[in-house]
């Protein structure tokens, strides 16, 4: 354990950390007018951004730093933001219904997740949690997820790749109803539609005390999931939850919850593998 | 990039992540009775766990696997498991009102934090925010956390000691009102009653396009950290929201809603860091 | 009190009460195909009803009983159901943000209106809470609602009449600000922007005991009402509360909650008269 | 209909209806210290209200108003109120687990119960939904209650009569899976373990476009009911609902929802009779 002096010395004042990002061809940006217009852009993919505020140059953008600005051809401002995992999200191309934040989030806190976690995920569908797991186990971790359809493997690797997360995910095209490859896992995700006929499956891939972690739209698929658990005898710890996130409007003096929201995308189901 | 074959020889085919986990004097575990008999316990800091399922004589945990079971005297079957962050945070010692799972998820989520981050956070209170962060910014991150009351910060070092992070934790004594030492960070996390009379702190602090997250409990105080963020002009992308969290029975046959729950913890606000 | 056996013989064993409800040229109906075609006719004011489910000749509905059904040129059952307010609010015109059937039905049974209750509403808008009201105090209350936009009053009138209630409402073009001309009312309820201005007001007319209810969008008009009501020490009892409701797909196998809904249309606060 | 003007002589500006309250003997009165001290009483069957903020005679409260107060013998104010519906069913005694206000509200707005309509319930349990439907049903309509359990109707009825609404309701000490002895009723309402098999007993009951409403805590319960309706095939427009309600703390500098809610208490589904 290193003292308090020694961290406090930490690696935030080394100049090293000072590195002032400089945005480069290759960079990822997200260009922010307000909240209804922003846009993920890599300057050398494109040439210039047309929005109803104006156009810009993306030539002009190299060299800036994250957090400056230019001005479209209107003269409105657009600020270049280093994107967030939730802004890679956001712009992911959708061929499926996918997990929203308020849930990916909780997931990946109740799954135990973090940097190292060794995981595996089925179905991959647009490849929303496999990134949100990628982020979490990055550098040293792995997230094997399997997918039957080769053409969502496909966008979903695009999606990964564009997020930067590519290095932390290995794509599987094999039904995962014939079993995991990886063994001794840290956690086992499902997002599929009968994940009460897979509790084997993720029996025999997880590590013991590792997480299984289930995510259903319907109550009939939750109802199943929990009765296949408790009839499995191999789990423990069993519970199930669903969120309901509230967005608020933050102009001072309207200042209110969003009149319509996402009110529901799916119940989570949580279990702990035990030696049967 | 790694191509998907060498990946396919990832860590998890590799015998030395095969470890299987053998239980030892200095382990922590989770000793799982039913939902309502989790005991986080240290075989070499108590000799016997007495609970009204029986006694545990934790010698005999010694040696065993996460995943096993050992009976107690009264024959019933006391789980040992792997305790994860949210098992922690559950037994931690409470000094103030915490951030509940719910939310700490959320915003871990969206202020970007991951492994390798240096992020903020003030006041430290009983910790459990210290320790989500810390979780997710191991091994190569930082937190450095604000607290004036000495006190406190004796309760939140043994609450993440026990965590086992540590190492990743730098405990300050001081008044954020006076600065923040770090400069260039990922985020800054306020979980205090005036976060408004703070913001240029924050911005100070922060790396341009870093985020800033704020955990405020009443609605005025929503009002003044929205006011405040519009009037610095140095922060966009302001969003609030707050989280409902509803958790089942998973008893199959009377799976349902709890009755209670909690309703309320907080609201959190996130922007981030301009270019003034 | 009359015995259980008096009003054994009570109003539902009588003939009269057997009515069977005929639909006449001047009868209200529901034409209900499925969930997404509901219509609301009167036989004598139009001809046939189109819909993409076939054309319904409106003349063949008379001298039916509600719960027959007719079928559409295409041959799809379409149901006459006799409409209940729900069914007629749906159908209002509406010029103004309008309060749900979830705060309805709370605001009502909160201020303790029933049957008789003599109860002032300022503004009428759209006139959605007026109907709720007159539908509750009917027959032999009334409902006082003032409106200072004249074209308000034309729409909120022919709404309420569609609904069959106007014999219970009084109209009134006139601004609340400058007082409410009924006194010892039973409630009274505020549905505009500034009601902190209008404590007085509502104090004035209201008899010792009676009910103000408000109801605004925002957490700033929330804090002022909150803040008013406090100061005015006329009012004791001050609750304050908002709703979510969620619903539930009825599609056995698919059942559970629909994926977007309302999630917020205002707050609502109560409060009790007391003797200053 | 009654012209403005008529109606502009409307009951509030009769010299009987300005009728100042006086509180008697016999009268029922919420005695309001604050919002932890409410307590209902009649002054003929009690001497005196003993409290922690003081002792009230209650010979003293005879002759004043309701809205006036009166001091305890420690000098704090206690106000007379008006007892409302939600005041007594506050106060009711329960042996069962009772329906909240948030659901009573929405069941009989939902139902198009009001004055006069005829409804039928079942089980009567500790008569809260009874005491809701008899109060917006007087003075002309009636709820006929059946319950089982004897002991239950002897309390249900004792708590109707302390809400004064013992003239609307007719108790039936009946199992209900032998029928219903009403026919041509308005709406049904079913607060019982298992509704599912009870379909065509309101079936038989209600008069067509009648409502049934049914109120279950469990998933399975929601999922049994949706489909027995849908195989009936004597119902339409099935919808279920859930609904949430957040209270919030109304001291100014502190509003904010409280921190425990009611989560659940059960599902509410409606459907109308149709002609098979």
């Amino acid at each position: 354990m290193l003292s308090d002096e020694e961290r406090h010395q930490g690696r935030a004042f080394k100049p090293e950390n000072q590195i002032i990002e400089v945005i480069s061809e290759n960079s990822k940006v997200l260009i922010y007018i307000d909240e209804h217009r922003k846009f993920l852009v890599k300057p050398h993919m494109k040439r210039r951004l047309e929005t109803d505020r104006g156009i810009i140059d993306l030539e002009n953008i190299i060299g800036k730093k994250y957090g400056d600005y230019v001005e479209t051809t209107l003269g409105v401002k657009a600020y270049l933001l280093k994107p967030m995992l939730s802004d890679f999200i956001e712009k992911f191309r959708r061929v499926t219904q996918v997990i929203y934040p308020k849930d990916l989030a909780f997931i990946v806190f109740k799954s135990g997740v973090s940097s190292g976690s060794i995981v595996v995920e089925a179905g991959t569908g647009s490849g929303v949690l496999t990134a949100a797991l990628a982020y979490y186990v990055k550098p040293s971790g792995r997230v094997y997820t399997y997918e039957v359809r080769k053409e969502f493997i496909a966008i979903a690797r695009s999606n990964i790749k564009m997020a930067g997360l590519e290095n932390y995910v290995v794509f599987k095209n094999k039904n995962i109803e014939s079993g995991i490859d990886e063994k001794n896992v840290d956690a086992v995700f499902y997002d599929l539609p009968t994940p009460w006929k897979l509790i084997d499956v993720a029996y025999d891939a997880l590590k013991k005390s590792g997480v299984l972690a289930v995510f259903i739209p319907t109550m009939e698929q939750l109802l199943k999931t929990i009765s296949a658990l408790r009839e499995h005898k191999g789990f423990i710890n069993i519970e199930a939850y669903d969120i309901m996130l509230r967005r608020y409007k933050t102009i001072p003096g309207e200042v209110r919850p969003m009149t319509w929201a996402v009110s529901h995308t799916g119940y989570m189901v949580f279990a702990r593998k035990i030696l049967i």
